[in-house]
């Protein structure tokens, strides 16, 4: 079997860090951003000033619409999903209480949680029964007690990929009265999210992701009568005379400049996502690591943790090892075959612990809508060739 | 005299809200960013993730070289100026103790402030005196109380332009043991600022104003032994397996997806000031306000805050308004005339107090170092037909 020539492009299968590439119209709404809407929102009340609120206006209406959110103004955005999840957290949780978290989330919701209070943990953790709503929906409800404030969790493990029946979780969350976070990091644009269906009162969502807009934008989505206290107070270009915050939402959570650029290009992602089909493109990609975890499943010395792919059951995240061999190395040595993934605990040593792999790590195969079947074989041979390394790159297998 | 015609293109000149056009090397940036830099710094191991790594790092040691900071780990990027005063003013405050501010701050430094203490302000005001550092120092001095923790001041006030003496203020309170926070929000990439000679232990930069990078990126540049507590927690890359946020910077205070994007361009955009020549471009720009300043200053009905321009004195931003007219209503007029400008409060009601324009506003002129000498002959003649405006615009005067 032939390995990969130096002359090849590189496959990337890191897009559950980051997405890319980004698509064209992302690369050239940044660009025209940066050109037609160079003022700042939301501060001055000439035509460029104006334009730019509208550009950013146009974007909460897209991702209102695209999430179900009834009220754009309910949109916030902020520099990334984790920023969002701060928010809201450290919100809800402002005069005490506790968190039902599950035992899959990310760094992102566990270390706020954990800095409210370091000496004694705000949380009770559900164990997730991959595959089983029932089960999970009680294990999650066996965690609430009469402390409990808020019910977060991730909608797909940004390590193992296994999703949450986010619906069903709301939907007992909301019998006890409590609002529902969910961490969409993993799954936004990829599986659907109604926020009224789902009973989903905030939620947090990367822009960089599965929404293929650029690094660095993000978007916290409130659909509840609960106004969050605010995090960061500065500048919002309304009501200046009033040392206090506005009420208001967005303002109320957004203070100084707007990132524009990153609000524009976010705007063409969802609509590349929209135009491709959102569920077009998930099955699209749950086919390709269907196909590649039937050729990894056969190879000797793989571990896989997960059922094969299954976009019931989770987003399209593998993850795998391969015996007596440490994760990153497993990855440094795929990075010499010029294939991008990511190796170790993904931020997420929750999930780790859960399947055992806190001490090796994994390596994450993730795809996206330019992951081609060709690119999927390419990542087949460089770990078939891994697996035998005795055997030099590049000879026949 | 004719004024505006519709086919003359936008003199803006709302350069202290954000500053417009961005340089070509920026946008060039931008695009370069979203290409070649995609991956996630500080999260993958892989070739292009490193790529990114090492352009995020390039970006903290251009800043470090610039601001004079010694170690370019203490480059905090954040999405703007405002969440940088808010990391280091409630970090600093975190346990109590109080602030001397200005009368000339920022709603970005007072509303923070008065988030930590509604009821009970939780800061001493120093009355500045214009041109007169000894006065200055001496009014910041005599605010210190032993409940004092931090002195915080703006570099240059955004309405006025006046400029602090940020050296001898800071100077005065190490003489106190007391940490000092500079706003640099106008002054970054105008104003030089040698955090060593300055005595500055904490400064709160925007990227998108004078340092010409794409809005949506910022940075706190840390030059203190003293560790602010985290802001926001979540995944760092680092230490993952930890539930508390690591200790060292710049990952302590950095959690979940830098803004590569909005990195790189500021990084440009910084490279264009050292091109261009900081102190060149301010010395141009305040020779094109004070042009300005001296001929609005003979008109009747055109009412002026400050001094003439002058570099030592304070930056080059102009407030003015009109007799008997609302400063709203005189920016939409010049807007009408293609002269993007801002007006009102400009977010920082204090200033406006000690001016007794609280009620007013201003309209506020501030020029970037794409303006022209043309353009500012453009902007008088345009408040020339405002001042007389019962003549028709296009009337020879």
């Amino acid at each position: 079997m032939t390995c990969t020539g130096m002359g090849d492009p590189v496959v990337y299968l890191d897009n559950a860090a980051t997405s890319w590439p980004k698509p064209a119209a992302v690369r050239n709404a940044v660009q025209r951003a940066l050109t037609v809407y160079g003022a700042n929102p939301g501060r001055s009340g000439h035509s460029m000033g104006l334009a730019a609120s509208e550009a950013v206006y146009r974007c909460r209406e897209e991702l209102a619409d695209f999430f179900h959110l009834p009220d754009p103004s309910g949109v916030v955005f902020v520099q990334n999903c984790t920023m969002a999840l701060n928010i809201v957290l450290k919100g809800l949780l402002r005069e005490g209480g506790r968190a039902v978290v599950s035992d899959l989330e990310h760094n992102a919701v566990m270390r706020p949680l954990h800095a409210l209070s370091p000496d004694s943990p705000v949380y009770d953790t559900a164990a997730v029964v991959p595959g089983n709503t029932q089960a999970t929906v009680a294990a999650f409800e066996r965690c609430i007690v009469p402390e409990t404030r808020v019910i977060v969790c991730t909608h797909a493990s940004n390590v193992f990929g296994i999703r949450l029946p986010i619906r069903e979780i709301g939907a007992m969350a909301h019998r006890y009265g409590l609002p529902f976070v969910v961490d969409a990091a993993q799954s936004a644009g990829l599986l659907p999210i109604d926020m009224q269906k789902d009973n989903v009162d905030f939620l947090c969502i990367p822009g960089h992701k599965g929404l293929y807009g650029p690094a660095g934008i993000g978007a916290l989505l409130c659909n509840s009568s609960l106004s969050l206290p605010t995090f960061v107070e500065g500048g919002t270009g309304s009501q200046s005379l009033e040392l206090l915050q506005p009420e208001e939402l967005p303002d109320r959570l957004e203070s100084g400049t707007l990132n524009t650029v990153g609000i524009c290009g976010l705007q063409a992602g969802v609509g590349f996502v929209r135009e491709r089909g959102m569920e077009e493109l998930a099955g699209r990609e749950t086919r390709l690591m269907a196909s590649l975890y039937d050729r990894l499943a056969n190879l000797r010395g793989v571990r896989l943790y997960t059922p094969r792919p299954d976009l019931r059951l989770g987003a399209p995240v593998l993850s795998f090892n391969l015996a007596g061999r440490r994760s990153e190395e497993v990855a440094q040595a795929l990075d010499g075959r010029k294939i991008a993934c990511r190796a170790g605990l993904h931020c997420a040593p929750a999930a780790h612990r859960r399947f055992g792999t806190l001490e090796s790590g994994t390596v994450r195969l993730a795809p996206s809508a330019f992951t081609t079947a060709a690119e999927i074989d390419r990542v087949c041979r460089a770990i078939w060739c891994e697996v035998h390394a005795g055997r030099r790159c590049g000879q026949q297998g």
